[in-house]
């Protein structure tokens, strides 16, 4: 008897446990060689008073198989739930979630009938880490963290991803005419990886523009790679004007473990009606088979799921008078598929997966490191400044609190107020306080950070709230913050 | 004699001159009641070694008059040179770019021929205000900082701009489920003033699903009000979708001065050559015409130029030979319009903005504040950890330094990786520690800064590179920061 892998299976909520149990029948009958465990989590878990939605019962489960199959969840609304797909992706380094779109017109309508590109999207970083504060009363603030690593991995992934499925091209896509440091890092390691990948094109495109073309001239585009925020964004995009949320799957990638779903939701308003279309699920669970190395089955599955489409049996979501030919139900829709199994696609390009070729990719972000000489050369104080002092004076007290630094430059919200200001009304009430070992960048030397503690405490004494701190450092000489507008 | 409005004109460089000309001989034919005063500002500035692109006497001229009609700008690479609209936003507090999005169905190819809305875009804080920081040899930081009154200024905006120009509905855009506290407070502040509103459908959609829907259903918007950089991305779709990118005009509105011109750039590979079309910025001349209230001015205007498009007179980029009767250059095109004046349009609906009704929109943001109890109950330390000491470690090692504050969690890009971390691989480079008053967020006592200061002292004792600080506080018992993922 051929072995089977182990994989976790979460059927999930709403219309989950159907399009599930549909999923399941055609693997089953594809001889998909699965030995699922199943695991409860989601809406249940956390009416039980589990934050999470998930028990250790169940991470035990993951964690041994290292792949999931996971059904749509309802997080609960208040309460403090969290969302499970966050955690998930957190707790496991799941770092690239990993989205294929694809028209297929005239059965779904779209104004594009030959998109044909892959999302892959950063996965822990960005604003999308969590990590925010109140400063003040009025002033409110979440890190984007972007570490090299981070951007290595995903990167990496976007190109052997490429390589491996025989894709020509990879775009980036990054807002570093903004974002010069951040963004700029995720651009200058795409430059310096693409460097790896001589046979594929690349492109960059600042995101904007970019997005602008995914909704305009999407079939354009072949493998996108970006960042988080602008990850989810595109993505969404993207299934829309294809008119593929119904019916797409995503994966969500880490070394050790990965993820398979649908991209859409829940649906309750529809659960257990036998309505829902399993589509989405199927294709998350195609990706699956590829990633365990069955890529027989899975060809052989999605080939008959784009007979089935082509066929004219379609569920509620998707059915038209003009393309239909007949209606079916959740369980209808599977056996149809189940029936067609073997079966080739005439009108859609069939699928091909070739044996052994696409595997786990496993991404490390393994460029050569060299340290670098850090070293310190000033801080960012931010001050709560409630009764509005205005910036002269407020210069003018903390002028000479900074020895052996100097202050030069206040600034609001990145803009100079202090010295020198053209600013008629600044707003006061957070202000960044910059105190540099030289006023000039190129004259730095390297203070300590008692130096700092020293600051901190004249402030103190001072009755001025400070509220944050940055330090300023230099990386080999070059300077590891931006300057002030204005400065 | 009429008293001419004094206005601030700057031709721009590449297309700039070319189609400022052809505006400014539009707005004169049309008897527009303005006194120009021409400045130099751009690229010729900065290459006499002005970074800033703008001297001092073309500031002299802006905040005398308040009022900028500006070509585009070419901004050269490298060097240094900063963007002259950012410059422009930051230093004169244009708080709100408001962009029109039309269709021009059929002369201007579409998907969707009845587009009709105005992206109300914020235009000081968020990721765009340039603060950036790299704390360690691979991580960089990117502050996002939202700000009660950017936020209360913005929205308000959005609906005074609604009532004043009779729209029906203003849709907020953010990313709250995720941002809590920053989106979370521009979504708070939409639903605050939306109450003083009660004529005005409201809506409010995750930037993702506003963004997928402005590229696939635009024609269902009205008003869009969002964050600086969702706005960014947006206002690029929406322009291409409707393939307005060449026709339409842009405003840069602040409390003292308001800033206008075309959405495109400057174009130099066509410069000089009597082709670029004058439409964008013609646009943005018009809504000018409108804020210094010389509405049946701006009405006619608009009106010549929608006849002029009607009747297929177009320049090269919108030519077709379907739709269009005759190709002209820049001059042509202006001539055509100046033509036409007094004229109506059959096909588009007619511009009629009423006597009176539109002049300047001022903000402030007012309303009532109430301040909030501070109390400092906590502090977020950063560190750099080259040498990847582990989690249990490194708390060992902190565990009791901060008294009379505990260490509570170690986290890294948000995610808890100490006490009780079930991850399997953490990133340790870049940690963040948090000591608070007491474990139990419900139970935080108040601190003083000069605790943080012994904290830090103690930080530097033990050779741990902190990077930055976040104090933790309280507002009106309130926690004003997020809980870690697991914490």
């Amino acid at each position: 008897m051929a072995f089977k892998t182990p994989i976790t299976v979460a059927y999930g909520d709403g219309i989950g446990p159907e399009i599930m149990q549909a999923t399941l029948n055609i693997l089953e009958a594809a001889n998909a060689l699965i030995a699922p465990e199943i695991i409860e989590v989601g809406e249940k878990v956390y009416l039980q008073g589990n934050t999470t939605g998930i028990p250790d019962k169940a991470w035990e489960s993951i964690k041994r198989t290292k792949v999931l199959l996971k059904g749509p969840i309802t997080t609960p609304q208040g309460g403090g739930y969290k969302s499970l797909n966050v955690t998930m992706r957190k707790t496991l380094g799941l770092f690239a979630n990993v989205r294929p779109c694809t028209s297929y017109a005239p059965y779904v309508p779209t104004n594009f009938p030959n998109i044909d590109l892959i999302i892959v999207r950063e996965n822990e970083e960005d604003t999308y880490s969590g990590i925010e504060h109140r400063g003040t009363d009025e002033v409110y603030q979440c890190l984007k963290l972007i570490t090299r690593p981070g951007c290595e991995r995903i990167v990496q992934y976007a190109f052997e991803y490429a390589r491996k499925f025989n894709r020509k091209k990879v775009t980036c896509l990054s807002k570093d005419n903004i974002m010069k440091m951040t963004d700029g890092l995720f651009h200058r390691v795409f430059n310096e990886i693409a460097k790896q990948y001589p046979e594929i094109q690349t492109e960059h495109l600042i995101v904007d523009i970019g997005t602008a073309l995914i909704a305009s001239n999407p079939e354009r585009f072949d493998v996108i790679v970006t960042l988080n925020l602008y990850g989810d964004i595109i993505s969404d995009v993207d299934a829309q004007v294809a008119g593929s949320v119904g019916l797409a799957g995503s994966a969500n990638i880490g070394n050790q473990v990965a993820m398979f779903e649908a991209i859409h939701g829940s649906a309750p308003d529809i659960a257990g009606k036998n309505m829902a279309n399993p589509s989405g699920l199927l294709n998350g669970a195609v990706q699956m088979l590829v990633h365990i190395n069955q890529p027989e089955t899975a060809s052989l599955i999605e080939n008959a799921w784009l007979k089935t489409i082509e066929d004219g049996i379609h569920t509620g979501d998707i059915y038209s008078s003009k393309h239909s030919k007949k209606k079916v139900g959740t369980q209808e829709f599977a056996a149809a598929v189940i029936e067609r199994l073997g079966q080739q696609p005439t009108h859609f390009k069939a699928a091909d997966y070739k044996p052994g070729a696409y595997a786990k990719i496993e991404c490390y972000g393994d460029l050569p490191k060299t340290k670098s000489k850090k070293e310190l050369v000033g801080v960012d104080v931010f001050i709560d400044n409630p009764l509005d002092i205005a910036a002269d004076e407020l210069a003018a007290k903390i002028a000479n609190i900074g020895v052996p630094m100097e202050l030069v430059v206040i600034t609001s919200r990145g803009l100079k107020i202090w010295p020198d200001s053209s600013i008629e009304a600044p707003y006061l009430r957070h202000c960044c306080c910059r105190f540099q070992s030289s006023k000039d960048v190129k004259q730095l030397k390297p203070i300590n950070h008692a130096d700092i503690v020293h600051l901190l405490t004249q402030f103190n004494e001072l009755g001025i709230d400070t509220i944050k701190t940055e330090n300023l450092y230099t990386f080999d000489g070059e300077l590891g913050f931006t300057l002030a507008q204005g400065q």
